[in-house]
């Protein structure tokens, strides 16, 4: 497996656009994007576990079970959600005018918006950018920038990922795009996220490699706690690569989650690093827990607490906080068997603060990547989450937001 | 039952000190407070639900059992948490010495403590500070004012509520001091609270009383989601007033109950209005829940969302951040059946926009005080939590705060 510097459309048989079609300000923002896959394609997904589902989330539930899919129309700008039966009806709408254009059948076209809620899609201008985006597709780096600039928000720049490998002695390709950068806070689903790849694999087991990918690298990420409505992680593969369908248990098989794990991970760890407002790129790791979630209560604490993320924007080796945190996570926890590092810092050992070491564990704290360890010292379940510090910016994007 | 405004030495047989030891920065700055019953009293107390729990803590969760106490010593500037058996025997040494300065015995003497995690407390400032408490114990306005202070940390005044009431025929008081105003997240117990009264009552049915006012006060108020290691509500009842013991069933029982509320509820209400960078108090409503423990989730989502904070503090209607935390909270929750107001303005009804609500719903939020109310419309229960804005000065203050 190698990673390649390519987009959307890198593995065979994909052709993407982005347009702008007057849902974000600026008069150039592009704000619709298609992807689309020259053939039927296999497709697999996830999506927000909120209660509060977006209308593209809502569709998208229905026509993913069928297990096959060829193209995506994703607005930013609008995430229409809070939006009832008007809102559903024009996320079917907006899947319709593509299919028509694209001259596929509906039930083939998924849709995922992002962007303000409670405010109905401006389906006038909606409909002029699908048929605009129709026209515009393409391959190659131009469509893959315009693709993947147009699902973006409050992100300051696009996030890609692709890797090259070998199955069955056909060259494939999996590369994918995704977009942040507040209320993300994924549990079990994600924010936007496309993956498009040429493999031949069965929709099963997609899902099942999917699953496992996102649920270690987005379901592992936080930036501010607030699990969106509009989560939505979509993969597409069309079988152009040529190789015999990838079934468990084979080598292809390993490739392939190899491959999910890598380019999903590395655009969650995107997604943290641009997140709104953010300085530093946060691990906090946590061992020695009783289970599994035990593990998961503490990291999720640790890495929520706007003390911790405030005291990390200060560079403040302030670890009570962290240890405080673990407390009330929920998790089994002993005070006298825990210890906790900042960076590969001891700070407070078995219960215990260590003499001197804060000094060590500020300079721990100076650059733009920050560790954190906690041992509960209880067991062998161990996790890692990744998220960011809390500065005054995101306070100031998120009280002028709308 | 009438408010007062007078402090902790207003019920009869209470004295109070304040003094500076040297724990906090400022050379004046008061940071060591004492409370003594001149009679033996009854003390109920409630305390962190954190598994880290500071050594003033564990060593009070003991001495409370007995029912029984006299004396509070308490400091700022240091939490003694994370500290230890070393930790646990400092505050025994503050109590001991104090107990014996106070000529009483050692059990009758709880100890609190407040400040920064992770350091032991310097025991000669203690020590001397200890000597210098009881010297200075007084009653009346500067005593009442030296010990609200002695207690605070970056709260920026002294948070005291007084009612008086009569008691089988009996005059009684009930005073109350508070501090907050970070790592404020009680659930189930309360940052530092002291309660003085000169009431009879048994150690059980005042127990009973004052877990019931701490549920409804101090466990709905939410700052930063972060809970303390320190929290500690101790109220002491020296019976200075000569009724007959308060029984339950009976108006006494009532009377001191409505009291206890009433103090508690405001002390809790201004932890909230002086927490770190506030500018707004909210207070968030949920009706129509299917059960109490899904009004309390929703609550709590929507109240510790960063997302919704900063709305708040930007004054803008962006609801379906309050929407979008009530859909993650893990309540029971039919998006269809969801309504939700900003003061009195409904900005969405049963799963829909309310057309041309947003500006109405910006003006209820341009005063100090806003209200969110979500009814879920599933069934009858409620509950309110209070909580406040997150601005920038919250990230300022708590990014330089060691």
């Amino acid at each position: 497996m190698e990673p390649v510097s390519a987009g959307l459309t890198s593995p065979k048989g994909f052709l993407a656009s982005g347009v702008h079609c007057g849902l974000k300000a600026g008069r150039q923002a592009l704000d619709l994007g298609l992807i689309f896959s020259e053939r039927p394609a296999t497709v697999a997904a996830t999506f927000t576990t909120n209660r509060v589902q977006a209308a593209a989330v809502r569709l998208n539930r229905e026509r993913v079970a069928s297990g096959r899919a060829r193209a995506v129309v994703v607005n930013s700008g609008n995430a229409n959600a809070c939006t009832g039966a008007r809102g559903l009806a024009d996320a079917r709408r907006t899947a319709a005018l593509a299919a028509r254009h694209l001259k596929v059948r509906e039930a083939e076209v998924l849709v995922a918006s992002t962007g303000k809620i409670g405010e109905y899609l401006p389906m006038s201008k909606i409909e002029r950018g699908v048929i605009r985006a129709v026209r515009s597709l393409g391959r190659g780096p131009r469509a893959d920038r315009a693709v993947s600039s147009a699902i973006l928000t409050t992100d300051t720049h696009p996030k890609v990922s692709a890797v090259r490998f070998e199955v069955g002695g056909a060259q494939t390709t999996l590369a994918g795009i995704t977009k942040g950068a507040g209320m993300i806070a994924p549990r079990m689903a994600t924010m936007l996220c496309f993956l498009t790849t040429d493999v031949a694999v069965e929709a099963p087991v997609l899902q099942k490699l999917l699953r496992e990918a996102v649920d270690a690298s987005y379901n592992r990420i936080s930036i501010d706690g607030h699990t969106s409505t509009n989560d939505t992680c979509i993969c597409l593969a069309n079988g152009a690569a040529g190789n015999r369908p990838v079934r468990p248990g084979t080598r292809a098989y390993s490739l392939l989650k190899a491959a999910l794990g890598r380019v999903t991970l590395e655009l969650a760890h995107m997604v943290v690093r641009d997140g709104e407002g953010v300085t530093k790129f946060v691990e906090v790791m946590v061992k020695g827990a009783a289970s599994k979630a035990d593990a998961l209560k503490v990291a999720r604490a640790v890495a929520e607490s706007p003390l911790v993320k405030t005291a990390i924007h200060g560079e403040d080796p302030n670890w009570g906080r962290f240890t405080s945190a673990a407390g009330y996570s929920g998790a089994r926890l002993d005070e006298a068997k825990l210890s906790c590092w900042v960076g590969d810092v001891l700070v407070f050992r078995k219960g215990l603060p260590v003499k001197g070491a804060r000094e060590k564990a500020h300079a721990e704290m100076t650059g733009s990547d920050v560790r954190i360890t906690l041992d509960l010292g209880l067991g062998r379940a161990e996790t890692t989450l990744w998220t960011a510090d809390l500065s005054e910016a995101y306070v100031r994007i998120n009280a002028q937001y709308s």
